[in-house]
């Protein structure tokens, strides 16, 4: 156990009622609402000399709205908290809070309110309302042995581009552009690419709302903290063991380009990296006939009796995967 | 204008519907649902030299029940968002959770989530949601001409105790204990006292529901900002004249004596100084008659055709209440 985790826990003892709120993406409460915070904080999520202001205000936005999409909800409303330091100017506070608009508009979100504070650091919290399915939503305790393990999108993509973030200010940043161009950001021409998702990245709204109306039964997170997360989580909360394949794994061409530059394991930013905002979750055979046109959709593995979260390597092995070694905020 | 208006101004224009959701304490969302924020931030709202981490946290979660009782809700859940720097030890966060959770507790509101992160400055932020009355709520644009100004508890403490704290720094503390009596702190004895309401705030939950469901038509915030800013808030979304009557505004004994040894103008510390959390706001004459008994019911002025906001002196000259001397967290 981390020290995050062991926070976490000892905060659980306090709460009451915390079995019921505090172990999915968002608390659900009555009338089909489900509630949701996140925070980003400078030097910790972003930085002043790589995200411009109005992608730091789009991922404050974004990373909230991944929540809302894991459970398989739409988003409604929005309180926007603010602390900037003193010496942020009036411009960049309006670029920021249009990266904030521009996202919420985006996923049909009204802002609502928040809070203005001067302090040493800039920091945003956002708190999301959001609105369930009449089919139910997904919680991370619904896996059931005979499930399979559905993810959606390219894991590791946003860790390798933050690698590639901080590996430029050793090297020339051009060398590393000439080797894998496909790390260039923001340029209309490589919309799709993994720096661009860093800060930019894309909450899963209406994929998540469709495997969840679709389906029966739904286990699913959202992949911020990394695909082994998501993984070992569901596998505690539902009391099954969960088995992926190594080779099932989706890896971006891109980032295994990236990953050769930066003399990186892709698999291990794959399970590891976080930050890449995909859905992960388990679902029965039968309810998987009913998504599996969605070409999004993937699947890595299934769902057994037992406990832990294993990765089934190429020769067969199987390795635990570790809770140690997931992001962490207090390492 | 000062520069935390300023900069609330520009971002009431990038929010789209910002007049229906973003000129009171608290949002107004379908199904009598009410939804704040308020953050506290390291140094600006408290300080780890004269705040225990129970009082800090008591704080953070009173701050925002003030907001809800300011509409006349009752509060239901809360979302609390800690950011906390490594150097923090579990003991303090669990410490500081209590303080949370034991104001939660007291005011029947349950923790359903949140967030944990790093960062370089203790920060909390809580979003709370409440449940307005039958009876509806009140909003700031609620006031008439011919109503009264009424207010709750005494204005300035607050202010004063902080005052304390900083001349501490410099005076002998022994000397303006003995001076001031009133102003130690935490004793079983001074419950009451105003050194203790700057660190436990009493958000006036009841009391402000209790206004509400009496009344037909209330005009309401709570005085976290100071009295006056809540006068010319009311004034201004209200599009009215509000007189107050310097004599009639409550300020207690306690403070007018350490406003002597410190040397201030207790007026003007009731009037500008902030963090009082008391509630202050319009009602018709005939609805006062329905709550002239709740004792902590004072009425301090009228509302008159016109507009801006003026304290009425004792030689009855009008003399213009100024939002340029409110708090601002961007001066």
């Amino acid at each position: 156990m981390n020290k995050e985790q062991e926070i976490l826990k000892e905060i659980r003892k306090i709460i009451p009622n915390s079995k019921k709120y505090l172990f999915d993406d968002c608390a659900i409460i009555e009338k089909n609402l489900v509630v949701t915070s996140d925070t980003i904080v400078q030097d910790i999520h972003f930085d002043l000399k790589n995200y411009k202001p109005s992608q730091i205000g789009w991922k404050a936005m974004a990373v909230n709205l991944s929540d809302i999409a894991s459970m398989g909800a739409k988003p409604l409303y929005a309180m926007v908290s603010l602390s900037l330091p003193k010496s942020i100017n009036l411009k960049f506070t309006k670029e920021l809070y249009k990266g904030i608009q521009s996202c919420a508009k985006k996923y049909k979100t009204q802002i609502i309110g928040g809070n203005l504070t001067s302090s040493k650091e800039i920091s945003i919290t956002i708190t999301l309302i959001g609105k369930t399915s009449h089919r139910g939503v997904s919680t991370r305790s619904n896996g059931r042995s005979g499930d399979l393990v559905f993810c959606t999108g390219t894991f590791g993509d946003a860790a390798a581009a933050y690698l590639v973030i901080a590996s430029k200010a050793k090297q020339s940043h051009k060398t590393l552009l000439v080797k894998q161009d496909c790390f260039v950001v923001n340029t209309p021409r490589n919309d799709k690419l993994p720096l661009k998702s860093l800060k930019t990245p894309t909450p899963q709204i209406n994929l998540g709302h469709k495997i969840v109306t679709s389906c029966n039964r739904v286990a699913m997170m959202d992949s911020s903290d990394g695909l082994a997360d998501c993984l070992i989580q569901i596998s505690e909360q539902s009391k099954v063991k969960i088995i992926v394949d190594e080779d099932k794994i989706p890896i971006s061409k891109e980032m295994k380009k990236a990953c050769k530059v930066l003399k990186k394991d892709s698999l291990d930013l794959a399970l590891y990296g976080g930050e890449d905002y995909q859905l992960v979750g388990t679902i029965s055979r039968n309810d998987y006939k009913k998504i599996k046109n969605l070409k999004s959709i993937k699947i890595i593995g299934e769902v057994v009796n037992g406990k832990s979260t294993f990765l089934k390597q190429k020769n067969n092995k199987l390795v635990k995967l570790s809770m140690k070694r997931t992001y962490a905020h207090f390492k």
